[in-house]
């Protein structure tokens, strides 16, 4: 079974080459494809953060075990237990923050997604949606996470 | 631009037909696809919860603006502004609890996907990815979600 999907917007950051941390640097917007009329975005900014669905374009699939990041400090988990872009159907899923809607732009703070990226859905985030429980995730996350957003190791 | 995608799993679960709410009341299971090796699993359950794209394999397009679920007591918004099925590409995000792995099983609590749908990826989730600064929403949207997880309204 295969499914075939059409990008319905682009990024535009000013993050144009692939790289792992300080995303919270960047600037970004999402434009929508000339075939998607603005008016899907009406309302959006009532919300305050919104999930967007992104095509890793420039991954390949990798296999389906390894060590995040090829940091072998780390445990060997399946590609379904980690975020790394090689994985199958290269699908990217980051949740940001909404600035404004401008004609058939959406500007977002907080989107780790590289200029020219293929977007495929955009949904607002409902609190309801989130996790429910208690939180629980292993170390080797929490280790890869400690410089993404604002990368401290590079000042 | 087409992009060809492939199920890496299907959901198995209580619920055979489509309906709104209600849907703690279901217990599922994602099962891996015969070309996907369970090592891909490897270490997602040291994760309370995973993120999990499907494919809404019986919805349709639909228009790019309405009131969701039809009701014209709540706003005109637009596809991206909420989440209903009927949408390009009609793909669909939830975050579950995870419960266990059995073989090529993953066994999960709170996913909102009918037996059959066809799963794209599966995903970690970690406190840093969800949203980050206060949150706002509508009050139609929590209106909508009263009884989505738990149906008081059938008791």
């Amino acid at each position: 079974m295969t499914i075939q999907v059409e990008p319905v917007a682009v990024v535009r950051s000013t993050r144009r080459e692939l790289s792992d941390d300080g995303w919270d640097t960047e600037a970004s917007f999402i434009e929508l494809a000339t075939h998607i009329d603005p008016v899907a975005l009406t309302g959006l900014d009532t919300f305050s953060h919104c999930l967007v669905v992104g095509y890793f374009d420039r991954a390949s699939e990798g296999s389906l075990i390894r060590h995040p990041r090829g940091n072998t400090t780390w445990p060997l988990v399946g590609i379904f237990a980690q975020r790394a872009k090689d994985r199958p159907n290269r699908l990217a899923v980051s949740v940001c923050a909404i600035d404004r809607i401008e004609d058939n732009r959406l500007h977002v703070r907080g989107l780790d997604f590289v200029d020219g990226t293929p977007i495929l859905d955009i949904k607002p985030w409902m609190a309801e949606f989130g996790p429910r429980g208690d939180l629980r995730q292993p170390l080797w996350s929490k280790e890869l996470m400690a410089s993404y957003w604002s990368d401290t190791s590079a000042r």
